[in-house]
């Protein structure tokens, strides 16, 4: 049984630990982008250290108050607000974001600060933290850490959790984990750092990280293709990567609805086709020394020729940030248009254009529907999303706001997917998980968390159902 | 308590699971390469798939019986030898080595495999299954995950658990985790894959998994360089990867005294340096179209005057063997001199020079010993070997036998650097781990294992010591 954070409770925190910050909470710390879920409030605690953190959980562990962790507020499945139960502590380390230190290799950073605080702590060391994703300028690390967020790098330099070398993180019941190792191999036990990596908040709070930093690549290029299908966009990719091994550090599907919905309702940016393509594709390569990126961008082009239609090779920085805010504008117009359902999906790469073609097939014979699909197609992550037809409102779908994602998802889990590529579980996804998760793998997830957290009082009801 | 599996026992399983191979071991399933443990015996079990194995774990489970996985044998920790304790069942998975599938990004293999196997499935695919470890000719797949085998080629692919989408499983109580995706991202639920990969075999049973592939290398090019210092070596790297981001696949340095080794003992293999140079690399790269590998690496000792005073770049596939060949000798050569101590470590690449000049101080002050000082120096890991004085034998050694690896591991420690790089804790460095793990870390994985394997059946003694 868990007991609410009530005026009781935040004397014996404020007496336990003296100085913390303690408060009720803004409004935006019970919202999220989506607007699906509202929080039922809490107490706001912002602890400046690790020991803050582990004094405030220890103390939660006792009464069996909950805890809720709270990064950047950007993810998208609720895993940040508790809409019942009894009123959580929620936990902020946005007081905790100091870069700890940075070598040639390692940024070790606190969990408060945001991605984008890390890119920029890389790049004053004259390296590169790859790790890019739209909201980077919110998202604080340990969220990062706590979803594995991926974005647009992975096909070269991998998610979240292939991006950190250790953390530090404090289990329910207050005990402190040191695992912030400068190190690239290290097989001293069990690898709790993946298993917290990911774990969305329930298993532990991590509060620091040592991460990965790479070389800057000598020469980077970018072009848009277009494809006359996303099977064609694979064998591009396929193309690209024979070619240029390991250099393809991003290949991004577009399709004509979501360039068709960017004229529809903004926001305004440039389009390299005048006709918008059905299919087309971002992709971006680093080089070398001693290889100019826009020859062999050129080249790729050339020697793609039946698969490639048309193309853009930037041929300026200018050009290039054009191309990527035009994909990265893709989310927006999506938001302005209001999708029925969103999915964030994954597919063996030799599937991905044959379940496009069925689960475009199968959503409508639903009912009249557009869809955007658009996504890191080199790591066969696709935003699946459906839309009303132009001129409707979404609410006018509210029959189909379940039978959309279920025909989705069973046609991911038909074709062998994952129905959370990059942006977990949360609250969202619970009941998918217990549908199509593997009953192997819930047994023993539910196992873990009892054995971590016996009172579960970290994010409870996110990932896993409470029984 | 654990009971042992006797005739009765025997007789049980051979009833319920029809079919079953059931035997006694031969010597090789009671022996390690390093002849420090000799197993104790047992019923040797090699079941035929993955049900085969969840009903003898299933009936082990109900009557407390030991499961000892055993995979190639190859492991350098004891993690495959039981000396103690009632006689436990010996599981291998030797009948288990099917591939499953094979795509251009996937191989889904069973963990009988052996390594090499896996390599030579995927080269049938026209691709690359970058890891290579001594031993891959034996060594299985099962084992190599279980250990979170490393090898020459994580510098720039990773190691087994980078190089794993997902695995079958098989849990102490016969649970059957199937995780075999082929998905590059998947964020549904608690990262099970690498909690059970370098579990080495305390947790569960990988009986199969689904391994990243990759294009292979337009081009590759192998050279050995001569540098002056640990240091040089070092700056040679950075070098490299900031010409060559991500295509430098190995950097491996070699000491004088493990070139002296080979003059002294062989085996016998050409060495590309007349004097024995007191440190040198083998550097290897993998570029993409349009450069040509021995230019680059032409341009890379240039670019390095000062800082590497020889050099030899292969110029033929059988000088590149030749010069892997070298690389791959100094072990056996290790084995023929005969080390007093081995240590498997890995450093902060920035304090990596100055822990070898410490440790070698500090080792030196022990007694009249050799050290053979090598390694896959990219990732930070270094094998640092003691062996006795040329002429002496190490039985004269007997009372440094635990001075050298303490003195090693406390500086190991003081230098924030990590006592099992890639070798793993096995029985070896039960003790060790006890001693320099964080204290918070070895808790949680107490909890883990408890709620895993409440009967403590799965390889009792390897990574946790029993209480």
């Amino acid at each position: 049984m868990r007991t609410a954070a009530d005026e009781s409770f935040v004397e014996t925190l404020r007496d336990a630990v003296p100085g913390l910050s303690l408060g009720a909470p803004g409004a935006s710390y019970l919202e999220e982008p989506r607007g699906r879920y509202h929080g039922l409030g809490g107490v706001l605690v912002k602890p400046t250290s690790t020991e803050e953190v582990a004094a405030v959980l220890k103390h939660c562990h006792a009464a069996g108050v909950a805890v809720l962790p709270y990064g950047g507020g950007t993810g998208l499945v609720g895993g940040q607000i508790t809409e019942d139960g009894p009123v959580p502590v929620i936990l902020s380390l946005e007081k905790m974001n100091a870069v700890r230190a940075v070598t040639g290799h390692v940024l070790e950073i606190e969990a408060g600060a945001t991605l984008l605080e890390a890119q920029q702590a890389a790049e004053g060391a004259e390296r590169l933290f790859p790790l890019t994703i739209a909201s980077q300028g919110s998202a604080r690390i340990g969220g990062v850490l706590a979803t594995n967020a991926g974005g647009v790098n992975v096909l070269r330099y991998g998610n979240a959790r292939e991006l950190c070398l250790g953390v530090e993180a404090v289990l329910a019941d207050g005990t402190v984990i040191s695992g912030l190792k400068h190190l690239r191999k290290d097989n001293t036990g069990y690898d709790l750092k993946d298993l917290l990596i990911g774990s969305e908040g329930t298993l532990g709070i991590i509060t620091a990280a040592t991460l990965r930093l790479f070389p800057r690549p000598a020469a980077v290029g970018t072009a848009m293709m277009v494809v006359e299908s996303p099977a064609a966009a694979l064998e591009l990719l396929e193309l690209a990567e024979a070619r240029m091994p390991g250099c393809v550090s991003a290949f991004e599907m577009i399709s004509g609805q979501g360039l068709r919905f960017l004229d529809e309702v903004g926001p305004e940016v440039h389009q390299p086709f005048e006709a918008r393509p059905d299919w087309s594709v971002l992709i971006e390569i680093g080089l070398p020394e001693g290889l100019a990126p826009e020859e062999a961008l050129a080249e790729l082009f050339e020697a793609a020729e039946g698969l490639v239609s048309d193309g853009v090779i930037a041929s300026s920085e200018s050009q290039r940030a054009e191309m990527w805010s035009l994909r990265e504008s893709l989310p927006e117009a999506n938001k302005r248009i209001g999708s029925i359902s969103s999915h964030d999906i994954s597919l063996p790469l030799p599937k991905l254009a044959a379940f496009i073609e069925e689960a475009r097939d199968a959503l409508l014979d639903l009912g009249n529907i557009r869809i955007n699909c658009f996504g890191h197609v080199g790591d066969g992550n696709l935003h699946f999303n459906a839309f009303p037809a132009e001129g409707r409102d979404r609410k006018e779908y509210e029959n189909l706001r379940r039978a959309i994602p279920e025909t989705v998802y069973d046609l991911v889990d038909r074709f062998g997917g994952s129905i959370s590529a990059e942006h977990g579980i949360g609250r969202l996804k619970v009941g998918d998980l217990e549908r199509y998760g593997d009953p192997g793998k819930l047994a023993a997830m539910r196992a873990i968390k009892a054995a971590l957290d016996p009172k579960g009082i970290l994010n409870p009801g996110a990932v896993l159902a409470e029984r």
